[in-house]
């Protein structure tokens, strides 16, 4: 498991005096650069390896300015070239929100996708959530 | 179906040079401003009376920065007190992104779901998604 | 002067149920499109030729969800290689904020400012903000 | 002096694969938070007590997605209702950015500019610029 804690950030909130909906993919994207690293460690952006095929997020309490909120980060499934990463959103102790998010492993000159290769799947298997 | 046509933003784009996948729940919601004045005409922030439950978005093809957008809005699903709706973006003719989004009736005094009242629900049937 | 008008997106609040002061510079970037393609018609990114060195935004009064609002811009000062855009923000017949924004002609491979070539540069002295 | 810190986030990028100007506006704002905490320690966002009137950022050198940033912040002006504070973002031990941001202590029921109490005054003088 990866965790990543950040302080919510005062525009993030809106009009509904809660954190909007439309931040919590930023978040997650933010909490998933360590993964970002396994298959490019100097984020090479010439040679970018990853591309995003879904997101799903499901928000179950109101998220606030304060405290500061954990996203917790596993590996949930490993194909061929994509893999699914599963996410929680923490605040004061209360699981907030969570989401799902495919990746796929492409070539953006070739626009296809590409196998994972197996010293970055060894790493992925590292982070795969475990039955609870 | 509601449309809504945008330009794309300059910040919205990322370093793939293409639009960051962070952006679509942010063009989603604001397609979904003429279905929040179903319930609430003057965009009441002291009653709103929406909260978001859920929402998945398929990433289809890249976005671009140029030419500009358009996302096509409608009722895929309408509950007790919550409803579903899908939309897709399109940009040159082509069908980049496609989502759904949970919206649910809410009083956020009580914290509890509300039916969805039948003037409203009447709205909202105007816009179902018909089989294609 | 050139106009440019949008709605309000709600996630463009922030708790104090007004627009975030953060939102204003994109707003103006977004406005400044057509200018970038006085500089490259069909905004090529592989030779964007253009950086932002200053912006400067004053704000006047708060800006709300609702109704939408529009930028007004106008080109205030042309130099050798830099030029400086004057805009202002209206919402319901109100001037809400103003800025300027100096912008560089620039060489992004050679990290160095360039000359505004006259054809440009004629093109921008058409929207120089005159004497009021 | 404050300090605060932070990673780039992916999505801060844009198409010139280096930080969006826009950005810089919300970090100087989130490293700005204990400072809000001077006049409301508890972020009461019933009673919120500052307005921002004006911001203006240099911008000196383009800020990369990686390595992380640092704001600095300081106080550099203490009047009567309003303050001014002046940051510097720096990546990679360069000074890359440096803007000033003008508060004003606000009562938002009356809309009016309200003294800066004498308490908060003496908190705000403990960070005041020096001269260099």
């Amino acid at each position: 498991m990866l965790s990543c804690q950040f302080d919510v950030r005062f525009y993030e909130t809106d009009a509904l005096q809660h954190v909007s909906n439309t931040v919590l993919v930023g978040w997650f994207e933010t909490a998933r650069l360590p993964i970002f690293r396994f298959f490019t460690p100097d984020l090479d952006l010439q040679n970018w390896p990853l591309i995003l095929a879904n997101y799903n997020v499901d928000f179950l309490e109101q998220i606030y300015l304060d405290p500061g909120v954990e996203v917790k980060t596993w590996i949930s499934k490993i194909g061929n070239s994509s893999f699914e990463i599963y996410q929680e959103l923490w605040q004061s102790n209360v699981k907030k929100a969570k989401g799902t998010t495919t990746l796929v492993r492409f070539d953006y000159q070739s626009k296809k996708a590409v196998r994972i290769d197996d010293t970055v799947r060894d790493l992925l298997k590292m982070h795969l959530i475990h039955e609870e």
